[in-house]
C-alpha cells in the first residue's frame, strides 16, 4: 500500500506540551496551530487572545456553533443535579425524553418508522453497526459503497471508505466491499446507477449481490460532491427492486447541514438505516445512533455494545437543540437565507478566478470552492488562518477549500469570514509567482 | 456462524418510550428494567425514588463512583465560562492540562517514555489505533490475541475479542487474529508461553509471526481471569526476543480497578501500546487514548481520525481526576483497604457455597464470584436487583457474578451491597428447587 | 450467497455406475448423456457406437482435435522407451526439449524474454502462480479483474473469477479483487480504460493500486466476448503509466484459438505474465506453466510448488505439437480459412434469426451464438447432441451456443457439424409454442 | 511476511536450457543437478548414462516406481486404440472402469459409502474441493488445521498449510483457519484432543465451530510426524459431537505409503472427505479426487469445475493398479516386509549417532531420519546424491532425512539404497569440523 507522505508547517513554539507528549498522529492542529480556550458560536479565541472564526465547526458537529446558549443552561442544570451522566444502555429519563424529541420532532414528520440504536459515540461506529445489521439481516456480505466516501476509521467502515491516505494505514486488507462510481462520475451523461443496474442483472459481473449500499448524499470528506435527488431515486428504486438495503451515512450532511434536517429530505427516498453523529448532540459532544427500519431491527441484545452508548450529557443537549431548532419550519428558513448568501458569494469568487477555480460545489451550508491546484487551497486557507478564519480542506487531494460556518451563524460574521477569504485569496494571488496560477 | 438466542424477563410497564423506539439491541436495560435518573458515588436512584447501590459502575468507566463532586465542579466551572467543547484534535488548554497531569502522574512516574495518541472516544476505537499502529511498524498483519480475551466490537476490534455471541454479528469474516490460550487456559501446570514460544520457533507451526500480542492483565468480560506477573513478565521476553509488540488492553482493568493505576504494574512490564478508556475521564464521559511508545509513533498526519477525539469536558474531568486521585499513593491504599474487605467477604461467601460456586475471582476491586450454573448466577443478580443492587454477570456463559463497585466506595456501602448479595443468594438458594443446586 | 439452482434433464440408464459413484459435481456429463470411448480428430463414439462430432473441444484443451497421430506416435514411443513419466520439477529430457522447442517457436519470434515457471497442471494453478508473483513482486494486494472474466475455481482465482454460480461455492470471502467493466461492458462509446484510468488518478477513489489487471483477450466463459485491440493497447499504456502488471490469461484464448498462438497477438501487446494450459499439450493432457517477463521471476526455490509439475507426457506431446504446428506461418492460414467459414455460417444463422439470436460472437475459431433467450440455446444444443453434435453454452446466463471446433477440424467436418447446428435449430424453433419465441 | 532465503549450490554446466528459460521457482531441480532421461522400478539414468536409486519417488507419486510394467501396457494398448484421452467430466469408459475398481477395491471393503468427485488433478485442488464443500454443508467459514500441516499451495489450500516459506509467497491474506497443535506437539502427555475440546466448548475461546478439521495421519512435509490412533479416535469422537467434518488429507498418506491403502485404516476412523492424488493413477500421471460421505454430496453441477479432471490416460493406470496391488491382502504383507527392514536399519542408524540423529521417524514405507543440524542432512543428501541416492529431506528446517522408497521396491534396492545413504552419513561426518558436530 503506498501512501502520500504530508509536508506540514513546523509547530509553534508554544504547543510544547503538544510536540512533547501527542502523537504525529494529529492533524487539524498542524493547519490550525495555536492553543484555543474560549468559544462562542462561530467565534473562538486562542489563550493567547487571538479571535477567530471558526468556519470548520469541528468538521461538522458544531452546526449551531460554539457553546450555543440554551443547550448550555440545560447542560448545566443537569449537572448540578447530579443527573446520571454515563448509563451504559440503561433506561434514564435524559435519554427518554431525547427519544420522545428524536421521535415528535424528526421521525413522525417524515414518517420514518424506525428504532434508535445508541452505538458507540462516534459515526465511525454508528456506520460499524449499520453494516453488521445490513449483512446480518440479508445474510450477505457484500456492501457497496461510493468512489470518494468516507465512512470513518475503524476496520470495518475503512473498508467503505475510499481515502488512500486512511486505507493506507489498515494494516489488514479491507474486503467485503464493492465500490460504485457516485453520482457524475463517469462523467457527461452517464447514468452510474445504470451500471449498478447492469452489474445487478449480469450473473457473472463478479459484483455479490451487496446487502446494502452505503452512501453520503453530499459527499463531505470526498469533496463537498452533491448526489442528485433524481439519482437517489433512482438508486432507491434499483435498491428496493433486488432488496439491497440502503445506508445514509448522514454523519456529516445531516442535522441541517444541507438545509433540511437530513441531506436526503429533499430527495424523498427513505432510507433503511440512517446513520447519525456529530451535530446530534448540538453541543459538539460524542453521541451516534442508527435510526432502522423497524422490521429491520433483527439485533440480539447486547451484540453491538459499548461503554459511552449512554452518554446523557448529549442526551441533554440533544433534545434541546431539536426543541429550539427544528420544530417549526423557521429554522430552515434561517438556514436558507444564509445559504442563499453564501453560495451568492462562493459563486462569485469562482466567476472571479475561473483559472483557478473550477466550480463552486455543495448543497445548503456545505459548500467549497474546487481549485484545480491543490497548492493554491492550502497556501489560502494558511493565510486565512493568520487573518483569523479557520477553514479547512477536502477533496481527493485537499483542493476543495470547504466552508463549514455554523448553519445558524450571525449574518455578519458570515460576512466578515467571506471578507476574510477574499482578502486571502487576492493576497495568496498577488505573491504567487506570476507562471504558476497564471496559466 | 451460530449465535445463542437470549431470553430476557419482558420489560417492565413504565419503559414504553424505549419500548417504542429503542433497537432490540439494549441490554444491560434488560437485566436492570428501571429509569434512572439521579446518581451520586455508589448511590443511584430510579425516577420511582427507589435507591439502588451500583456494583456496575458503567461497567468500570465510573470507577470514581457517579458525579466526583470536585470532578464535577470543575466541569461546572469550564462549560460556564465558555470554554471549548469539543476542538476535533485542534490544541486547546484543557488538552495542555490533561498532557500535563497525564506526563506527571502516570507516565514519568512509571518510566514510560509513550506519546498520547487521541483516538475515538471508546475503547474500541483505542484497540483499533493500536492495531493499526502495530502493524504499521512490523510490517506484519497477524496479531496474537487470547482465548477469553474483549477488545471491542468494531470490525477489527471484534477479531481479537474472544466471544462468538458478539463475533456472531460480525457479517465478515474476522481475520489477522492468532488466538493464543490464556494464562491457565491449558489447566495444570502448563505454561501457555511455552506453547507460544514453540509456535514462533517452528517454521511451519501455521502461525505467521504477530506485529503484537494484545491482551488484558485482568480479563473483565472473559470472567475476571488474572494473568500472573510470572506469565506477563515471561511474555514480555518472548515478545521482546521476537521483536513482537506488547498491546495491554487497559481500558477495563485500568485506572486503578485492579488496586494500582495500571493493571500490569504490579509486574513490572512495560508494554509498547496501551489502550486506555472507560474511567480515565473519571466522569464516565467518552474519552480514549493510546499511549505509544516514543520511537513507535510512526503516524502520518490524520491517518486515523475521528470528529470526537478533542472531547474536552473529558480532558477537564480526566486532569482533576488525575490530579486529585493519584499524585500520592495515598489512593492506592484506599483501594487496598476495600480490596481486602470485598476478598475476605466474597471468599467466605464462596466457602459457604463450595457446592454452586467455584472459585473467588479477580484482583483488587474487579472481583467475582464463578457459579457453576449460570442461570443460578442469573436470578441471584435478578433478585439483588429487586433488592437494590445492581450487579453484572461476565465470563464465557455469564457464570461469573461480578461485584466492580467504585473503587473509592464508602466502606458502608461496601458493605450494604455485600450484604444485600448475601442475602439475595440465601433467597434465590431457599427458593430453588432442591434437586437442581443439592447435588 | 445466492445460487442458482439449476435443473438438468434425467441422467440415462446406462450410466449406472456414474450414477452411483459420482458426485453430483458432474457438469458436461449432464448435458451430454453418454459413454464416450474412441475418439480421432473432431470425430467421438460412445461405447454404443453412436458417432459424434465433437465441437466442445475439451473446453479448449484439444484445439488439435483428438488423438492427433503425430503427437500420439511421440507418445507412444516415449512410454515403450521407459522415458521419465512423472519428475517433479526435476530436469529431464522431455522438458528441455519443450523448453527449447517453446523458446524457438513462441517465445524469440515474438521478441518475449519471458522465463517458465511450470506451475501445478490446471489453468487455475497458472492463475494462482500468476497473482501471487504480481502480489510479490509488487507489494502490493490488489487485482484488478474485469466482469465476465473466469480465471478458474481454486479461491485464489475464484476471487477474480465473475460467475455467480462458481462464486456462491466458494464458502470464504473472496477478497483482494477490483472488477471493473470489460471492453463494452458500459454500452455505447463509453472507454471503460477510461473509467479505469479515473479511478487510478483519483487518491480517495476507493480502489487501491492493483499489483495486477488480469484480462483474457476472448473471454470463453464469460460469453465469448472479444477485447479490441485499441482497447487492449490503451490498457498496457495505463498500466505501465502506474507499474501495474498485464497478466493475461491465455489458458483457453491461447494456442491458437483465436487465429494466432496467443489471442494477444493480433493487437501487439507484450503482457508481463502470460498463463498458458489447455491446449499446450496439444493431446488434452494436464499441463499449465506461466511466462513470466524476465526481470519480474522473483520466486524463491519451490515457494510455488506440486507434485505435477513434470508432467513428462505433456512435454512430449507439446513439443511435438508446437514443432508441427507452428513453425511455419502454414497453420496460421489453415485456421483462418476455417475461421472465415465458420463466421460466415455462423453470421448468416443470426441473420436469419434475427428476432432469437442478438448477435455472432468471438474471434477466429472461438466462436457463439448469443441467444436472446438461453433456453432456447439450451434445447438446441440438447438437439444437437441427439443428431451428433456435442457443442456447448457460454455466457453469463449460459445463452451463447458456443462453437469450439478443433481449430484444425477437417473442412468436410465443419460443413457436418454446421448442418446439424442448423437443422437443430429449425426443429427446435417448428417444435416450440409459438407465443414463445415469435415475440 | 517473513521469509527465509534459502541458499543452493551453484547449477551444473549442462542444464543450460534450464538455467535461461525455467523460472527460479524450481527447487528439487536445484538439489538433484542432472537432466533424467530413463526410469524403471526405483532406478533412474541421467542422459549422461549416470544410475541412480530413487528414494524420493516423485515425492509420494511414484509409490509403485517408476513406470510399473502391467500399468504400462494398459496404457500403452489405451493409446494405440485411440480411445479418448481427455474428457472434460464426461463419461468415458476409461472412468467407468476407474469406478468401478475404486468402488470393489477400495470402497466396499472399508465400509466406505462415499462419492467419487474428481478435482482438477492436483492434492491442491482436492483439497480446495473439500474445503470448500465442508463449508457448505455446514454453512461454517473456519476450518481447524494443524501445526505443520502441509495441503498445497493455492490459496485456499494454503491458508490451512503451516509452512512460512509457502505461506510468505501468498501475497494475500491466508484467512478461514484456526491452527491447532498436532498430536504430541505441546509436550509430555498433553493430550492435545483435549485443548480442541476445551475451545469448543467455551463460548469465548475465540475460535469459531469449524467447519471441518484437517489432518494428515502422517504429517509429509511436516516431518513424518505420525497421528496415533487413539488420537486419532479421539478427534474423531469430538469432531462427531460437535458435528465438525474430518477432512483426510491422504495425498501424501494415502495409496498404500504408510502399509495400508489409507493412512487412516489402522485407527477404524472413517472421514467424511479424503483427498486422494499423487499415486493414485500408479504412474506418476496427475489425477486427484475427493471422497465424499454419500449424504454430504451436496455440490451443484459444475460448481467446482476444470478442464483435466478427466485424464483418462491416468484412470487406465489408476485402475491397472487397484487391481494389481491391492485385490488381495499380499500387497500390504510385501509393504510389511520392506517397512520392518527399513525401520530397523533407520534404527540402527540412530542409534549409532545420537549425537546427531534425534529420533527415527514415520509409519510403513514413510521414514525418515530426524537430524538436530538442518544443514548436516543438507549435506549427507547432497553427498548421496553424488553416491548416487536421491533422497530429500522435509520438516519445518528441512532436518529430515526422508526414505520415500518405492513401496515395493525390489529388496536387493533397499539394501544397496540404505549402504549409500549409511555411507553417505560416514563420509560427511568424517570430512566434518570435529567442534561442528562432536558437543
Amino acid at each position: 500500500m503506498t501512501r502520500k507522505v504530508v509536508e506540514f508547517p513546523p509547530r509553534t513554539t508554544n504547543v510544547s506540551s503538544f510536540e512533547r507528549l501527542e502523537s504525529n498522529v494529529q492533524s487539524y492542529a498542524n493547519n490550525f496551530p495555536d492553543v484555543f480556550e474560549f468559544a462562542e458560536g462561530a467565534e473562538i479565541w486562542a489563550n493567547n487572545g487571538k479571535r477567530y472564526l471558526d468556519f470548520l465547526s469541528g468538521a461538522g458537529s458544531l452546526n449551531y456553533g460554539h457553546n450555543p446558549s440554551e443547550l448550555k443552561s440545560e447542560l448545566l442544570k443537569y449537572i448540578e443535579n447530579n443527573n446520571i451522566s454515563n448509563s451504559l444502555d440503561l433506561h434514564t429519563k435524559a435519554k427518554k425524553e431525547f427519544l420522545d424529541a428524536l421521535d415528535e420532532v424528526v421521525l413522525k414528520p417524515r414518517g420514518l418508522d424506525h428504532v434508535v440504536q445508541f452505538t458507540g459515540p462516534t459515526g465511525a461506529n454508528a456506520v460499524e453497526a449499520a453494516l453488521k445489521l445490513a449483512r446480518r439481516v440479508t445474510d450477505r456480505t457484500n456492501i457497496a459503497a461510493f468512489t470518494n466516501g468516507f465512512h470513518g476509521v475503524t476496520t470495518g467502515a475503512l473498508a467503505a471508505t475510499g481515502n488512500a491516505y486512511n486505507r493506507g494505514a489498515a494494516g489488514v486488507e479491507l474486503n467485503g466491499i464493492s465500490r460504485l462510481p457516485y453520482d457524475g462520475y463517469l462523467g457527461g451523461d452517464y447514468n452510474t446507477v445504470d451500471y449498478f443496474e447492469k452489474l445487478l442483472d449480469d450473473p457473472s459481473s463478479g459484483m455479490d449481490l451487496p446487502a446494502a449500499v452505503i452512501f453520503e448524499t453530499v459527499q463531505g470528506e470526498g469533496g463537498h460532491k452533491v448526489a442528485s435527488d433524481a439519482w437517489l431515486q433512482q438508486l432507491q428504486t434499483l435498491c428496493r427492486k433486488h432488496k439491497i438495503l440502503m445506508i445514509a451515512d448522514e454523519v456529516q450532511a445531516g442535522c441541517g447541514r444541507t438545509g433540511d434536517f437530513f441531506g436526503f429530505d429533499s430527495s424523498g427516498i427513505a432510507p433503511d438505516i440512517i446513520a447519525v453523529s456529530k451535530s446530534i448532540s448540538g453541543y459538539g459532544l460524542p453521541l451516534a445512533l442508527c435510526l432502522i427500519k423497524r422490521d429491520l431491527d433483527a439485533w440480539l441484545p447486547g451484540e453491538h455494545n459499548g461503554t459511552f452508548r449512554g452518554n446523557n450529557l448529549a442526551f441533554v443537549t440533544a433534545t434541546a437543540a431539536l426543541n429550539k431548532f427544528w420544530k417549526s419550519g423557521k429554522f430552515e428558513a434561517e438556514i436558507s437565507q444564509r445559504s442563499v448568501l453564501l453560495r451568492q458569494r462562493l459563486t462569485k469568487i469562482t466567476e472571479q478566478h475561473r483559472d483557478m477555480i473550477s466550480e463552486t460545489r455543495g448543497k445548503g451550508m456545505m459548500m467549497g470552492l474546487a481549485f484545480s491546484d491543490p497548492e493554491l487551497a492550502r497556501r489560502i486557507t494558511t493565510h486565512a488562518f493568520q487573518l483569523g478564519l479557520i477553514a479547512e480542506r477536502v477533496g481527493p487531494r485537499d483542493e476543495v477549500l470547504k466552508i463549514m460556518a455554523p448553519i445558524n451563524v450571525r449574518m455578519d460574521h458570515l460576512d466578515e469570514g467571506l471578507n476574510i477569504l477574499e482578502a486571502s485569496i487576492e493576497e495568496v494571488i498577488s505573491t504567487s509567482p506570476h507562471s504558476k496560477f497564471a496559466d
